[in-house]
């Protein structure tokens, strides 16, 4: 039984009441807060309820992406609530990367009564499962008649259809209490983004010393472990000799370092990590695209790959970045992919066999349960691949000048122990893949829909839920789409944001079947020559900036010092030299 | 017949050239696009074609509503195009808007193929309808085989199902051209936005010097004249002594000057114009509010509005604004509601009768076309009431201080003559409709959905279709929100923006039941400190200040003035006088 302790104030209406104690009672805590008014009875009750830490964020869509980084970290539901109206709109863009990230995001729209949906009342819409494509569950609540007073309702204030009007706010408590007992059951035992449409009519801003009512509130059911038979698997492994794991998107920490030694340790097996994925080990292979391109360039591709290419493929974690090693794979089709752990599998290379619903831990143990000794060349084949391109990227970062490349690899090197490093999408995440990331640094990108759009709300919404400091490394383009992530109370003086500025989307350059015209400066690259610096006096971050090596590492032997303000280092690169220099790196490794 | 002229360059991508060619044979000219590399074969079409005017926008946010700026001046449609990914959902605020005001944007996404979608493919998410609750057509096209190159399609190059890959692409091509007819025709006669969701294969960047695919275009259909029986309709209006004419959002000269002539000279009828109607006539009532204010706040409210109360409504154009007149006739209903013209008819006060779908010229001349002369009080009693709120308007605003409504009527008796003038929603647009406003000014604002979202960028890309300068006149939080909408070339140097920054949503302040406490500060106002001048400094806008009567006056003397960049005047008003300035102006002329 879930006690509440009698708080000052709560609002009058009783569906706000329920949805607060609803949140409570599954200890969610966190509520990110839009401005409005006809949120304000879920505005009053969760800001005056010391239970909740309320967070206040005017564009819904920063907001979202901030509550997203938030439960990122947290590993645990958080509220985004706002008013009626395009409001709700703004938060889709958080709630599809919610929703393929597998990140428990709970959307509270307060709506208008029903009756004045669609008769022209501003900022109304239609927002019953507006988010249908991207959404686990939409509870549509109903609205309690017990508050009503609006007499355009056409109802005898005791009696509706008959029915006396205590009866029928009972059914509405009901039903409701139902629709929120299976939206919260929803976003517990799936990880995703679950919304809350209720409508409220006025009076929204009255409140009550005392709660008007309790809810039914159900217990989120454990988790149900499944049981598998894993003979024919460990059989299949066993018996092969060439088996690859890759790893996407993961928290730190997932995996057992015995089975992490055991793996590293088999020679018939190569386990290639996404810098998302968030495991380390020497004898693994982290860079994949730089492993995979001296291949592709090779004259004898194709017998090199067949060689090459694993019998069974496991994967776990959240979604693949490298373009290259799904090329490969899905030109090199292994005879098994199973996909272990978590709630949804991605047929990603047109070949999975089998999503073995088990922890990935268990299922290692289950692999290694007879404790056999393979002989096999696989890892060695593969780790001889990469000994050669480590070589040669020392050689190649010697040798070239300035640029994004070399920009990508002086932070990496410079960035303190156990930051939080969090990555935008685009060219940030794919030159971050190209080098070696400090081992001790938790690894964060929104790779759900590898969007543009959030990254820097979801990096400052993740940083509060993080002891250690952050540092967020974006593009320009990305930065500037994300400009009203700044604008908030919330931001920590340790918080770091570097900004790779190369007048444009940088990644266009280096798409194969571009060429150099005005229309593809202007629709591709969309060249500007905007600066970070008005937006850091805006909104009190320190301002440093590099346009060489030298000024870049001077910058860096301090930018991670302790500040009063957050500091933001912006590294201009030139424009028409960084594609080159990416495309000759791929070559100078071959 | 439509003639293509041989340019450049085509895409080769079959499904691309077929979009193009429906655009351009239905006269769409106006394209704008968000970078991306999926939608490479559109933006490559569109950009080579020298009949199109491409804009380039990087926040799709913002290009929407800029797209929605440009279609409500055009009155015809304007293209958005993006790649696959969030970026589409970005569009969502911009659509819903567009689908409540009847403006017609057509929304184009590039997609990935169908069998790469839900595999964990980057930038992918479930596009199609994904815009359901506010679209009126989604048009999902299907992918052309003949162009796809990608083994893992698992066809047989030659054959698909036992057809011959070229019928199957003639199937396609067909399939696709009926979709865009459908989804074109719809948008232009309903005013209102569709959805056109195309997948594309890799390759994406290649050209043709011809086009390889003709389509089948067929023609808009033209407009249907409805006849409708009026003759009950003139024997109400002929026997009704109080008749009410509400106008909500129009375009500028919709109404005939003799149609208005006949109503501002019938004593029987009183026309209340919102300032979104761009409607003028000296005996209209255009300031509803403070005709509304007056009645309810005397001691005999409910004997005043029964006899002031119309026996007809009648409405037209878009959305209402004034809440005061929606709670009038909603408790004192007419006996007559009809709604005159347009596509769609709100039943707002919840008495509406009929949807009259003749054009509102031909209504009035039919009802008076027996020119009879009707006694009647009724304009002359409103009258009444209108002269005593303006003589107490002029005292009022001889004694107070500076604030928010001071510096609205400095600014409205300031504008040039001729000025299009773009207003942002909440308190903008209501001190707005406080005032009379100059009749040669053409007013608009989003009342679709009464967004705080996007008006920054509806106002400039409304300026860019206008022969005459633009002042957009907006609240801070709404002009921070949409600060993305500077970021692009195309605003002109005699575009003006005045900010009325009173450090937070002001109009929380006047809504009933808020207190000052903290919990209101932050959640509901949200108070902040922010300025626009850093955003001037970035975006290249002149920045003016004013902080006083004084110094608004002296800036408004110069700020329209020719200038070589657009200008901005930030005018800080006093953030806790403004809520009680506004509601003792109701009190004071009541």
């Amino acid at each position: 039984m879930v006690v509440f302790l009698n708080y000052m104030k709560y609002s009058a209406i009783p569906t706000a009441q329920s949805i607060v104690q609803h949140c409570q009672a599954k200890n969610i805590s966190n509520i990110i807060i839009s401005p409005g008014s006809r949120n304000a009875p879920l505005t009053i009750a969760f800001a005056e309820n010391p239970f909740f830490k309320c967070y206040s964020i005017v564009d819904e869509r920063c907001a979202a992406f901030f509550a997203l980084g938030l439960a990122q970290q947290l590993q645990e539901p958080v509220v985004v609530l706002c008013t009626s109206g395009s409001a709700l709109l703004n938060y889709y863009p958080a709630v599809a990367e919610a929703y393929f990230s597998n990140i428990p995001i709970i959307v509270i729209s307060a709506d208008r009564p029903v009756y004045k949906l669609g008769i022209g009342d501003g900022q109304t819409i239609n927002q019953q499962n507006v988010f249908e494509n991207h959404i686990r569950y939409s509870a549509n609540l109903r609205q309690d008649v017990s508050h009503a007073t609006d007499k355009v309702m056409h109802y005898k204030p005791e009696w509706i259809d008959g029915k006396a009007v205590n009866d029928v706010q009972h059914e509405v408590q009901n039903y409701n209490d139902e629709e929120l007992n299976r939206a919260f059951e929803i976003a517990f035992t799936t990880n995703c983004p679950v919304h809350i449409n209720a409508p409220f009519e006025e009076p929204l801003y009255n409140t009550l010393e005392e709660p008007s009512v309790w809810s039914e509130i159900s217990a989120i059911p454990n988790e149900v472990v499944n049981v598998v038979d894993l003979e024919k698997h460990r059989n299949i492994w066993n018996s092969s000799i060439r088996k690859m794991i890759l790893v996407g998107v993961n928290t730190s920490n997932a995996i057992k370092d015995i089975v992490l030694e055991k793996l590293a340790n088999d020679p018939s097996v190569m386990v290639l990590t996404e810098t998302t994925s968030n495991i380390h080990h020497p004898n693994f292979f982290n860079s994949i695209d730089s492993l995979v391109a001296p291949i592709e360039m090779h004259a004898d591709t194709k017998l090199e790959f067949e060689k090459l290419k694993p019998e069974v493929l496991i994967t776990f974690g959240g979604l693949i970045v490298s373009k290259k090693v799904k090329a490969f794979l899905r030109n090199y089709t292994p005879k098994h992919h199973w996909h272990i752990g978590g709630q949804f599998a991605n047929d990603t290379f047109f070949c999975l066999e089998e999503h073995i619903k088990i922890s990935v831990n268990d299922f290692f143990s289950e692999m290694y349960a007879e404790n056999l000794h393979l002989k096999s060349d696989y890892f060695s084949e593969w780790n001889l691949v990469k000994e050669q391109y480590e070589l040669k990227r020392e050689d190649y970062l010697k040798e070239i000048p300035f640029s994004d490349f070399l920009a990508f690899n002086h932070i990496l090197e410079t960035v303190p122990n156990y930051y939080m490093l969090q990555l935008a999408n685009s060219s940030t995440i794919r030159y971050t893949q190209l080098f070696n990331v400090n081992p001790t640094l938790k690894v964060f990108c929104n790779r759900g829909t590898s969007g543009i759009d959030g990254s820097t709300s979801t990096a400052i919404g993740a940083s509060l839920a993080s002891s250690s400091p952050t540092l967020f490394i974006t593009g320009d383009l990305s930065f500037f789409y994300d400009s009203n992530a700044l604008w908030n109370n919330y931001i920590k003086s340790d918080f770091r944001i570097i900004v790779i500025n190369n007048n444009g989307g940088g990644i266009f350059r280096i798409l194969p079947g571009k060429e150099n015209s005005e229309v593809f400066e202007t629709y591709f690259e969309t060249r500007h020559s905007l600066s970070a610096e008005h937006l850091c006096a805006m909104y009190g971050f320190n301002y440093r900036t590099a346009k060489s090596s030298e000024e870049l590492e001077e910058e860096l032997s301090t930018f991670f010092n302790k500040t009063g303000r957050p500091q933001l280092l912006e590294i201009s690169t030139p424009t028409l030299k960084n594609d080159k220099i990416l495309i000759d790196y791929f070559r100078f490794i071959s």
